[in-house]
């Protein structure tokens, strides 16, 4: 295909995640213009054969379609309606494909204010993490209109293999993100909470992670997580802090909504501590020692490679 | 096989689990004793082919293999030790599967104890419910000598699809059950909070049930309970009660130990509010009308038939 005739995508937000999905898009052959507030990272970028941005706006009004990949809500609003923000520059008719995790009433209100530029959002929150964001493998929980999922279906099925439309209104995709994150935070802190009892009443948990993973007592985060503790390897994966936030996010929604969630208030509490114990940017499930700290336990040591 | 050549096995309790066992035992051709305390049951189950024990003691002393499947460790203790119970009749090298979840401490003073009579244990709760345990098809996490089970193996084999050898320790069987009952309790009560705040946001329940079953938020009980919730239908598999006593038995256990478990005493007093409103005998996923009670949110109407 000549350059010029190159499909054309922005990325805002090159972090573990943001990265990942930019090179999968150059790999699928897009023109991929890209801006992180650390220039470095921009240039880095550049070199792999991607168009390095000055600021959103330099992205903004070099493509069609741009997918948001910052840390929380402030940077998404930032990127796209502060200074140099995207929003001044996308065409009439562009899409941004939102994808950080959002309280819904944001989702919401972004739809509405894209809307008034003539603009079209896609509220794609994501799961599959940075390792299948790397590989094309992203699960993106989306809603937004039939124009905007067919100016984005190129860009959406580069980067997915599973793309959900869930219904036009902007507000959908976060909603079901939010219950998702719910689950995964209580699910992590509950596969803490049971190894570590299982430790401390003296079972062998290599032999419990096997019997609970084909048995009711399952989640996919224990199927996913718990080997982390058998091996004593706390990389993160996805860090404490990533569900400091997430969490907050869930129980800041029910509030607005006068709705109590005793479970998730409890599991928020479990990573507030890891995260105040200096574990923020551990793996998530050095939860667990939390319950180490509370009862002595002696986890699994680090095998040597 | 001549009736006189029919392997022998024994059942104590004839609730919703062990009447489903001694079925299964009958229809595999075994001689099957059983006794349940009332005396109705036990004879209804002589009627299909059974033979009616008039105590746990006349179970006892016509075979070499029996299962306690009756509620708790009290009664489990009842029978095997009280007045007319089991272990005064079983001849020696006779085994007994102690079926009940129990406290593992229970179970390792109940191995001792039946070894002092010559008895074997096998320490062996079981999963799957009464709708599995009626066709054969339980999963047992036991833990026992290689002796008993030798001794049991054709019981076991008949009524179980999965048998878990943990160990020869009594308590083994007991702490994986536990364990594994602390992970279901929390994960029905998660699958209950994170739906009702669906609802409460105003999502769509049958499609966050369908994005979440195959994300990073599910479980097992997630996708075997929810639908429950969307079809309207609290019909009990497992009840309310059942974890208004496991999760009990899970948080007695580790108080013993100086263990805290902050999501499974979130996820009892839940269970425990539950059974106060009147629902201890509904459905365990029942456990979301305490969110409705909180928040006035309308959960999905039973469906006509």
């Amino acid at each position: 295909m000549a350059a010029g005739k190159k499909q054309k995508a922005g990325v805002i937000g090159l972090g573990s995640m943001g990265l990942g999905v930019a090179r999968t898009l150059l790999k699928k052959g897009f023109e991929v213009h890209a801006y992180d507030v650390r220039p470095e990272v921009s240039k880095a970028f550049a070199k792999e054969g991607g168009i390095a941005a000055k600021s959103p706006a330099d992205v903004g009004r070099n493509v069609p379609v741009v997918i948001v990949l910052v840390v929380n809500a402030d940077q998404t609003n930032e990127v796209l309606f502060g200074k140099d923000g995207a929003a001044s520059t996308l065409a009439k008719g562009s899409v941004v494909i939102a994808s950080s995790t959002v309280a819904p009433e944001f989702a919401i209100d972004l739809g509405r204010r894209l809307d008034a530029k003539g603009l079209m959002l896609i509220d794609a929150p994501v799961s599959g993490g940075a390792a299948r964001a790397a590989k094309g493998e992203l699960s993106i929980m989306g809603s937004g209109s039939k124009a905007a999922y067919k100016k984005a279906g190129a860009v959406l099925k580069a980067i997915a293999v599973k793309v959900y439309e869930l219904g036009p209104d902007a507000g959908t995709g976060s909603k079901v993100k939010m219950i998702n994150q719910l689950l995964a935070g209580v699910h992590i802190a509950a596969a803490a909470e049971a190894m570590a009892l299982a430790i401390r009443a003296g079972a062998d948990p290599k032999v419990v992670y096997e019997v609970i993973s084909n048995s009711a007592g399952s989640s996919w985060m224990f199927q996913n997580r718990v080997p982390h503790i058998l091996d004593g390897d706390y990389t993160p994966l996805s860090a404490v802090n990533i569900f400091v936030k997430d969490l907050g996010i869930v129980l800041d929604s029910a509030k607005k909504m006068t709705f109590p969630l005793p479970l998730t208030a409890a599991a928020h509490q479990l990573f507030l501590g890891a995260a105040g114990a200096g574990l923020g940017y551990e793996d998530d499930i050095s939860v667990v020692k939390m319950y180490q700290a509370m009862s002595g336990i002696k986890l699994p040591a680090k095998k040597k490679k």
